[in-house]
């Protein structure tokens, strides 16, 4: 047995309400310690992060001697990544944990407002289908022109699935990828031009902040365009009420990437990467800061 | 401009609510006779089916100068085959007009099902998200193990989505075919028993009667299995009541293979087996009577 203070010493950046079993395996091999208790920050060697609480160049000031960041989310944004890479400080994320949920659910979404599955699955528990008589026509996928912004390991899962669906693909990302043959956009407006407009539907599962939300409810309730499938909002759990009553879009509580399989795979990336730091081995999933 | 009188008799069996453009499409190029009207029943060479009404040997007595039968569905259980046969008359069915869209839907089902997406958005709508927090996870759809019955045009469609989810697939069908390497089960029992379970789920885009509905509705309200979408039932369009309080089950009002998209690819190729019956051409989708 190994007492408890010859464990590595972890810190834990804003602690968690950690699921049993995970947090009772990484305080069976680390000493998980709360960020703010500043007797441990000089000596700590790796942060871990479970959650996309900021991590700026303020709380790095405090970690002195800091020379990992292991992370849970897929982006990084909330950390402060010129900092580290100055300090050559390594960063990992989520790696591959949830790109195949997310894009699971993306196609999941589309599908559903195309086709109108949820709203349909309303209309029958409402008791509707023998009253009213069939339900409205829906659009067929295939064929369709989509666009997808940002061709990371999300969207290239995406995409994937798409093709089997038979749709033409174009994307946006910063740089040309040369391992597909997909029309590229370097500008995003005009990817929307040749892939939205006003039979087109936008489907986030991404960031709420990456769509105007008040320009696209506006978009919505007009019929500027045909529907939406939103998994992400600006200000979650809050979800614009105009948005209740309207029969083109699907509503959904940030679970894109969740399901019981990605937490359970992107548990064992962050005890690995935690093992392969503490034994100088390559980490699992550092992202590249370069 | 041709008479009336001289355009094909093209007898209508059970005249359906036409929309105006395809019926007046139709009745440019022949004379569209209802099949009740027993004067020109006698002269009939061909026989359009906008819909499921039996077709039975009786039907066909009355039509002694049958050659044709255009249908309109995937589907052709609802006319007497083994007569069809007998007397040599050749039979159309939809073709591949559904099939994509079918596959579509069963693909919107399951992941809807598995990620809970129409429960979710209906957790969200009803607000219930800021105040009850997080919605319970869903299960991942890569790597689940899923049985097809019937390898058909529907099912190879599903089929080929499936692959780019990362699923395992197995099938039932009558014979096993050739041009697939997923493992076949002769025995529709071996099939669930190896795919379905209680984890499993169902989705059924073919006919209600395919399930023993009462059964399947006690499973669900018991959690032998996990869940179920529906986009067919026993006695449309009543649904079990005991589904509507479910929240793992998808409700659908039959339109899985029923888009703008596939009505106007149906229509086209009704006119098409028509025209080419007349003109002694190769039918479109004949269906193999042997």
């Amino acid at each position: 047995m190994t007492a408890m203070d010859e464990l590595p010493l972890v810190l834990v950046h804003v602690l968690p309400p950690f699921e049993i079993p995970f947090k009772g395996r990484l305080q069976s091999r680390f000493q998980l310690i709360d960020s703010s208790d500043s007797t441990f920050s000089p000596h700590a060697s790796v942060l871990l992060c479970v959650g996309p609480a900021p991590v700026s160049s303020d709380t790095l000031r405090h970690l002195p001697s800091l020379q990992c960041i292991v992370g849970s989310s897929a982006g990084v944004d909330h950390i402060d990544l010129e900092e580290c890479r100055r300090r050559g400080i390594t960063v990992t994320n989520a790696g591959s944990s949830f790109c195949e949920d997310g894009a699971d659910f993306a196609i999941g979404l589309l599908i559903d407002v195309l086709r109108r599955i949820s709203a349909a699955d309303r209309y029958v528990r409402a008791g509707l289908w023998p009253m009213k008589g069939d339900y409205p026509l829906g659009s067929k996928l295939g064929g369709k022109r989509v666009g997808i912004v940002g061709l990371g390991k999300i969207g290239s899962e995406i995409a994937k699935r798409l093709v089997a669906f038979g749709c033409r693909i174009a994307y946006n990302s910063r740089n040309k990828k040369s391992s597909v043959s997909f029309p590229y956009y370097a500008n995003i407006c005009n990817l929307a031009a040749n892939t939205l407009g006003k039979e087109g539907v936008i489907i986030n599962v991404g960031r709420g902040g990456l769509i105007n939300e008040k320009e696209l409810v506006q978009c919505l309730v007009q019929g500027q365009i045909r529907g939406a499938g939103l998994d992400v909002f600006e200000n979650e759990p809050d979800v614009p009420k105009e948005l209740f009553e309207l029969e083109n879009v699907v509503l959904s509580p940030h679970k894109a990437i969740a399901t019981l399989e990605s937490l359970a795979s992107l548990q064992e990336l962050i005890v690995g990467n935690l093992e392969a730091f503490f034994s100088n081995k390559p980490l699992l999933s550092p992202i590249n800061l370069d």
